[in-house]
């Protein structure tokens, strides 16, 4: 029997860690509600996130939302709340989601001031981060210290398993749908259960009809908000691995310590094929901006390949660095001929593509007939892949932030031991590993 | 203008060569006249083929039926057949189409002297060469001086074009189709119309129900014989030539004289590919029962290549002298590695899929997840085409008279200057070369 008490105790924040995020949040608080007085302006901080819901695991951040009344103008509310997080964070810069704020650190633990909107229950919302608050009121009103426990497990669980986190590049699943999911299902075990059964997409209230409404793999209506998908950034493959995991967790093996177990023994042997990273330099730009382009530059890479029949096998992006590609395909040279069909021969094209071609100097071969069609051997424009995507590469549109860096893109062929991170993540792929 | 009377006087035979057959026919039928007459046996010699129906082109054989009364056996009729061929043929051997018949030459024109059952108009045959002397009857009532003329030009149009043959290896058209194209539409440029503006299946009688009944893209309708599709032995390659041929015919391209036209340039250029001819002694068969199973020896190997990603391109086959398969690849060598596709991580046999690969030693990377499905990266049992091919062969069945030989088919790689006879098709290939 795995002792769930254990896991969580290992992996959650213990006394002193709770006081001093407490002892730093009120801190906090308190300074904000003093400024909005002597200001006199209509705000008041609340404490967001899992600390404020106590499902937080050890070394949370800790997020004040300043929420002002709607009488504000956007412009104001993110002018003032800016300058108030300056004045209570000395070392806070300032960052970009859908409002600026002021990130910072306290006693070491990072600090979060957002500013947001007032908004009550069933109220229209004027920009997305006012809905947090609510969350957090929806999460405490629902949640008892029993489901708390099996929150903060829950998210031991997926964070083990590497499905944990809303961020772009991992496209997992956030804690407010770790909330709901225990909130929903009642315990860890039911969860596990649902994930370990579950055909298709994950569809929270289980409405059918949902799927016609939202197209993503995971479907959990928000309950502050009945139009908003909560689940919409879960990718298919976190889905699959939660299910597999939630299987394997059920069929007895202890997922909790899979890190160690054989499932990831590392294999780096030559495979025989051809291994190319695409590097270029990051923008100083946030990773959830960036990722979606470089996925995008990926994909154009990759269909330049299979297109031109260097046959792509596998691919890897990492950004913690630079923005990393790898593809791996099967050759990186392909003939210098191309069998290139052309009309039915009965058909009123017929002479015309003979014409064509029989003076071309590309034609190797033909027209000749086969079936009932014409066809003709022609000599491929290039046959090395660097000089078919170079050629290629120049017409494509692969985002604003990318697109003037294009020219730049560094193209390397790697072995097993070149020092770069998606290479690592290529070679270490496995279940739980992507 | 083409001068349809030039070409014809040019291929066809001249005064002297007439004269010459039909003394020789002449000679021939008298004696086995008087052979039946002395031997009491109620069987008369015929002249068949194109000689009898005065529409052969130069050098033609002649064709002497002798038609038994339907009373006696199979076996007599063959046994007194080939008898009475040997007795009028002193250098004649015996071959076998359905019948034991004999082959020789009179004055260095080749002679077959074939028994067969005497027949009438609408009675049912014994064996299918019972059918040719009708065949000849039904030409000679349907044709006059003109149509003559104009099967001729058919004939040579066709020939020009490599459609003309109805040995197995050709599937092009029969004199006797020629023939009856030209009684159908009267002449030889209302064929070439015909053919020029075909779409799909040629249908003669014009009966779309017909397509129902006979699936080989031409359907020519036996008038001696209506359950019989007398051009079933052409393949779809030849019916798409002359579609072709026609087309340029008619765009005003003198198609009698393309052999020399620049359209049949030879290209021996490399191809940056592999290409490969397998080749094997002929067992002493003829060469239409070998062909097909030539074919099929092909079409294993093509998808032995095929389905283990060599990437087969095109080929070519001869079985002139030896039996010589020429398959043009763009690989010889394929990754160490393959992907390879478990079941959805949803499924029941997932678990088990798992399992199965984590301690198999193919296993190179993996089980990993990629949208809903379960993946294996696995090291291939064998990545040279030679290894692969050896180890499937042993179990194919190729067909009665190549099975035994298979293990000594010998395979070589080969550049473009190697004298084979499959190696000069491949580079020559062009519309009218195959």
């Amino acid at each position: 029997m795995i002792d769930y008490n254990k896991i969580i105790s290992e992996y959650s924040p213990d006394k002193t860690e709770r006081e001093k995020l407490k002892r730093i949040s009120s801190g906090i608080i308190d300074k904000i509600n003093l400024i909005c007085k002597n200001e006199n302006i209509n705000a008041f901080p609340v404490e967001v996130g899992s600390v404020s819901k106590k499902t937080n695991l050890k070394c949370s951040d800790i997020d004040i939302f300043i929420t002002f009344d709607k009488k504000y103008s956007k412009e104001f509310i993110e002018k003032k709340g800016v300058e108030i997080g300056h004045k209570i964070l000395n070392n806070g810069v300032e960052k970009y989601a859908e409002h600026p704020y002021v990130s910072g650190t306290v006693d070491n633990i990072k600090v979060d001031i957002v500013p947001a909107f007032k908004i009550n229950k069933g109220e229209k919302i004027i920009s997305t981060v006012d809905r947090t608050p609510l969350h957090t009121e929806y999460v405490n009103e629902n949640t008892d210290e029993m489901k708390i426990k099996d929150i903060l497990l829950l998210k031991i669980f997926m964070k083990t398993v590497n499905v944990y986190g809303s961020e772009v590049s991992k496209s997992g699943f956030s804690g407010y749908l770790c909330e709901l999911l225990i909130i929903k299902y009642g315990c860890f075990d039911n969860v596990i259960k649902k994930f370990a059964g579950l055909k298709g997409k994950l569809i929270v209230p289980e409405d059918k009809t949902l799927e016609k409404k939202f197209e993503e793999p995971v479907i959990i209506i928000d309950p502050v908000d009945p139009t908003r998908n909560a689940g919409a950034a879960v990718s298919i493959e976190n889905l699959s691995r939660m299910k597999i995991a939630s299987k394997l967790f059920i069929s007895g093996i202890d997922v909790f310590n899979l890190k160690n177990n054989e499932m990831n023994k590392i294999n780096k042997i030559n495979r025989g094929t051809i291994i190319k990273v695409f590097s270029l330099k990051k923008p100083d730009i946030i990773d959830d901006i960036i990722y979606p382009q470089a996925v995008r530059l990926k994909n154009k890479i990759w269909e330049i390949m299979y297109r031109n029949g260097f046959i792509p096998l596998s691919w890897e992006i990492d950004i913690e660095h630079d923005i990393e590609i790898l593809i791996e395909c099967e050759r990186d040279t392909i003939p210098l001929v191309s069998v290139h069909m052309g009309p039915p021969a009965e058909s009123d094209e017929s002479l015309k593509f003979i014409n064509v071609w029989k003076n071309n100097k590309r034609l190797i071969r033909g027209p000749y007939i086969l079936n009932d069609r014409l066809y003709v051997d022609i000599r491929n424009k290039y046959v090395k892949f660097e000089d078919v995507f170079n050629n290629e590469i120049k017409s494509m549109d692969i985002g604003k932030n990318i697109d003037n860096l294009k020219n730049d893109i560094k193209i390397c062929d790697v072995d097993e031991n070149i020092p770069m991170n998606v290479v690592n993540k290529f070679y270490l792929k496995s279940l739980f590993n992507d």
